[in-house]
């Protein structure tokens, strides 16, 4: 089924069927645009429109001293980043909505017409993240729109833009919440569970914020009137940069995991206590920290020891458990299972050689995500024919290439891909760095990206 | 100078030098001992006497899930300690002082007569310590005291027990804090300086326990007193245990310290970022670790990491920096300096290999500590003319044997060493096992080291 979205500003009187909000109720606290836009977005091209949002999002949450981010869910930063969505969708005359579990839309064209093309990616961020993951998603959405708008686009399938809530789990420990509720992929028990490091429940936050955490819960409705689902994200590699590409097209999300191993030893006083009377599990983790990179180069996948904890973590106190989370991901299954499965056999020799007790516990498990081939196939035909016609989307000679590549993390598009057609877009990353203050794009890559996904858009929703 | 300290009760009336009390500055909120003693101390043997103090002292600041005690310096625990203390002292009709630094005295005789033997050791605790690190020392010096009382014991010297304040370090991160600031080691200003992990600083945290702040600072008056003091402490080792002996003399403290290694990479996403593209900082740490193990054995020190601080610290995020301790020690300087030299050479090369900046900072250090000679050869002749009589202080074979033995471990007993003359005696830990619930010695050994204690005091004080 198609539709005629219209044109923006006839949104709201357009779409009866949005009278019949069950799912929203709207919350007295819900976060508010604190000021008006002072531009009325005109035609402006999608390049002007993305460095100016750009510059506006940029101070929100930034840490004085890091000059990382921490934009964590349902905190103030949070709010501030949802109050911006909201008033970038009301200045445009979208309609604007936010789920029962806290994710944002903005509509042009009736939201129940079935068949919409959603744009869009989250606003949150790791501890002391960067700019780009997330945020250049959502900018871009926005960006594209006017673009298309600029471009005096027609459209024949509704549109519409999302920022989903609480994606990198900084906060409460587990990734893509928002999509993961919305898909029915975390249950509300489950939801009501999760708690952050000061002890408080995600229903409280979210309470706290200004949502009903009494309406979380899977959302089929919404997720049937989406046709397809593109995010558009900073690549977290080098791929494009030494492949020389500003833009490519994902294939799929690498399977991943996270495994906890706890080494339990003997707490001692590192002073007196003899070398061969000690039971210290800090021997064990360090082999098997080296043992990972190991197992990893041989098998050409990652593994990472990046989070510690130690007990009683004294100066002159053997530690009695060092518990490491080993963070692995390789290009398929059979390749994940061989370098886990070498680092824990590792893990529990080293363990037995010092007197160490060895548990491993596997805390998440992402499998392999394919995205949609069909769906993939038609971006790629739509992104080569613009390429051709020069708007910068392809490599840095302006050919045709809109290469695809595979990628280690995990992301809104690959929970939605098992319940709706998705695709992902990535925008050349000339260091690699992410989730670090470092992560960088260059401001022309980010236009090219934000062309890329205007012409995506157009040619699924446009006439 | 001697003095005859006359008996119990005595001292009161006996010592009129003690109204001349410009040191003390009695405090209105200085604990207070909860009750009296339901007993009037009579001849009670010193194992008895033990017995009972040790059952009443047990449960005072123990944590009701690990077992271990949290008894922080200056802490409602740490009161409680310091109240029990002063209970025992008042019970046996003994002079009660706190000094200026907050060090607990308990005279038996005139204070200011000179020439005094002092025995006693600490009743704070490292984090989830043990029940036997500092405790064993006070406790067998008021159970030593009520062993030669029964004994119809006359003294030639005045007699002091004491606690010393903050031995540990626990909260303020600096141990015998007390002893250092009696001795002139620590200055009034960075003593001032000291914080806790909660940002209190240690004047504010005294005045919260009833001491005044503004009175901290060397005290030469009250150590010119001291002639002699012996420290008796439980093993933190298995020497003991592995010559088959009750009761070891310390013949000096190793010289020991701590380094911190900084280890800077780069943050980075650990999904996404390819091996060779990482700074990874743990990888360098965890070699370190492994070169320290190796270090220590080959010169026949010990080394050990037991503390960790790792930033961001996600699960999904290579570091940016782990921050490592080294703590080591040796029975010679010569012999310290080539372990801790090994270990930053190794460590700057595995940096170097990995892209890691490295940073070693010497956080503290102390060096060798002998303890007297004299002193040593004095007790020695005391404790092996005691043992041939037959109370139990030698080996297991009751023979005479009185082992001298070094440690790695700190005290306050090597603190004042530079001052007056001092000495140590041990008792035997069976399992080596110290800074942990698990720290452990046998009654019988408990009993044998208070006989011990009781035979040198007697040796030393008495006529």
């Amino acid at each position: 089924m198609t539709t005629d979205g219209g044109r923006p500003g006839e949104a709201e009187g357009s779409s009866p069927a949005l009278s019949d909000r069950r799912d929203e109720r709207p919350r007295s606290r819900e976060p508010q645009p604190r000021e008006q836009l002072s531009r009325v977005p005109g035609p402006v091209s999608g390049g002007a429109s993305f460095q100016e949002m750009w510059r506006e999002l940029a101070p929100v949450g930034r840490h004085r001293e890091t000059g990382g981010y921490r934009r964590y869910a349902w905190t103030p930063a949070d709010a501030d980043c949802r109050a911006w969505f909201r008033q970038q969708a009301e200045a445009r005359g979208l309609t604007y909505e936010a789920d029962r579990n806290g994710n944002q839309w903005a509509w042009l064209g009736d939201p129940t017409a079935g068949d919409a093309v959603v744009t869009g990616s989250h606003l949150d961020s790791v501890p002391d993240g960067g700019a780009f993951d997330g945020p250049l998603g959502v900018v871009s959405s926005f960006a594209a729109l006017d673009e298309l708008l600029a471009r005096g686009a027609r459209f024949a399938r509704p549109l519409a833009l999302v920022n989903f809530g609480d994606e990198e789990g900084a906060r409460f420990g587990l990734a893509c919440v928002g999509s993961r509720l919305t898909s029915g992929q975390l249950t509300v028990e489950q939801a009501h569970r999760l708690t952050d490091a000061e002890g408080i429940t995600l229903p409280r936050a979210m309470e706290a914020a200004g949502y009903d955490p009494d309406a979380l819960g899977a959302d089929p409705e919404r997720l049937g009137r989406i046709g397809a689902f593109v995010e558009l994200h900073v690549e977290q590699g080098r791929a494009l940069d030494l492949s020389g590409d500003r833009v490519g097209l994902a294939s799929a999300i690498w399977p991943h995991g996270r495994w906890r191993f706890d080494f339990r030893g003997e707490a001692n006083h590192a002073g007196t206590t003899r070398l061969e009377d000690r039971r210290d599990p800090m021997l064990s983790y360090a082999e098997t920290v080296l043992a990972a990179r190991r197992e990893a180069e041989l098998a050409g996948a990652v593994a990472t020891f990046g989070k510690i904890s130690v007990e009683p973590n004294g100066v002159n106190a053997i530690p009695s458990l060092v518990r490491g989370w080993l963070d692995s991901r390789a290009a398929d299954q059979v390749t994940l299972d061989q370098v886990v499965g070498g680092v824990e056999k590792a893990a529990r020799a080293y363990a037995e050689a010092h007197g160490i007790d060895l548990d491993v516990v596997r805390e998440s498990f992402t499998p392999v995500v394919e995205f949609d081939h069909a769906l993939r196939d038609e971006l790629t035909r739509i992104l080569g024919a613009a390429a051709a016609g020069g708007d910068g989307a392809g490599g840095d000679d302006g050919g045709l290439r809109v290469p695809v590549l595979g990628t280690g993390a995990g992301h809104d598009a690959g929970i939605l891909s098992s319940s709706i057609p998705t695709a992902m877009l990535f925008v050349r990353n000339p260091t690699g760095v992410s989730h670090s203050p470092a992560e960088f794009a260059a401001e022309d890559d980010c236009v090219a990206g934000v062309l890329a996904l205007a012409d995506a858009l157009e040619g699924l929703a446009c006439r």
